[in-house]
């Protein structure tokens, strides 16, 4: 099972590389039930500390409950706004950051410590979203993690219970166009990072002296 | 870029299904340099929000420095069998749950808060993990993520400082066999949960007539 010809090797890299957030180009085709599920299932297959599988999806198609989301996301967007200084304040404001409305389905992503039982093999981490980011991408669905939310909204408006954390919320469709890279690179937000600046050796900031050859 | 064919959606399904943590089994044989820099390069390639790119990746090979991991791995591995009544502690005990000086290289992934500023659009996680994961398995590499650690050891022995968060302790290496399912699977301690045990709609525990058609 773990013998991979090199072009299974590309398959691979070539998804994480065109692997893109979306918020923008969402189109009204519905997402195929069983493309859907293909994703949530590999999703669920994603390492979890201990066996724990902590995670639960919550599936949101109703528009109620989205635009109860979307009016979190505002409200959270202008607060956070005050945060940061002019010019970047008016560009952050101007940038579309999120598909609720427009996109196939809403998911949320939420990690539950007690899941399977109290004591659990290991703390735990969601290397879920990770995997799911890279199945949307060769399923041709776009998703867009929207991150400036409440808690205490998502765990209000889902029923979230208190000991739940949610972890992501994703927006997931079929889009117009993929971009080649990440909007807040084309935007000119942030530079994505060279690979040898992110790694160090041994200890904590030790070792740029590495001659990384791919970035 | 995001057009892929049958074969290619196959690949990345094969991969993200043989993906396993490794424990046992690793063998000395050196990992190759340009294999490793894929698999990192490719985890950094992760989505991450507000294209922060909050991670870093500390290789470690120094043994005085892994001895010191794998002491406090003990530690606390007693400390929380204390946690668990038998039957099971003595089973969890049994376990062999790390590879930490038998495996080619120990990887420890921070998330760094402040990396790109102290402004960061949206919340962060990490989901470079599930992504390393995936591409261990194309290469070949065995994982084997080790989470009972203390963060304070890990602190003081990478010299990681105190506004940063170790997210993962992982060790890399070939190994001499893959199982075909997760090791906690195989011995009984949990079970592998059904993909529609874990789908809501709407809201939190709503939706269990979902007639999942996969598992």
């Amino acid at each position: 099972m773990n013998d991979f010809s090199e072009e299974e090797k590309e398959s691979l890299y070539k998804a994480i590389y065109s692997r893109r957030d979306v918020r923008s180009n969402f189109t009204s085709e519905p997402i195929d039930e069983q493309i859907l599920m293909r994703i949530l299932k590999a999703g669920h297959h994603a390492p979890s500390v201990g066996f724990s599988q902590p995670w639960n999806f919550i599936l949101i198609k109703n528009t109620e409950t989205r635009k109860k989301i979307k009016e979190s996301f505002e409200k959270e967007k202008t607060r956070s706004s005050k945060l940061v200084e002019e010019p970047r304040r008016s560009k952050y404001l101007s940038y579309k950051l999120e598909g609720i409305l427009e996109s196939a389905i809403n998911l949320c992503v939420t990690y539950d410590p007690t899941k399977t039982g109290s004591f659990v093999i290991g703390r735990s981490s969601i290397p879920a979203t990770g995997v799911f980011s890279v199945c949307c991408a060769v399923e041709g669905i776009g998703v867009g993690w929207v991150s400036i939310l409440s808690n205490e909204t998502l765990r209000d408006t889902l029923h979230i219970p208190d000991h739940v954390v949610p972890v992501a919320y994703l927006c997931l469709g079929h889009v117009s166009k993929f971009e080649t890279k990440p909007d807040l690179e084309t935007s000119g937000w942030l530079p994505r990072l060279k690979v040898d600046e992110v790694i160090y050796h041994e200890k904590w900031l030790q070792g740029k002296e590495l001659k990384a050859t791919v970035q």
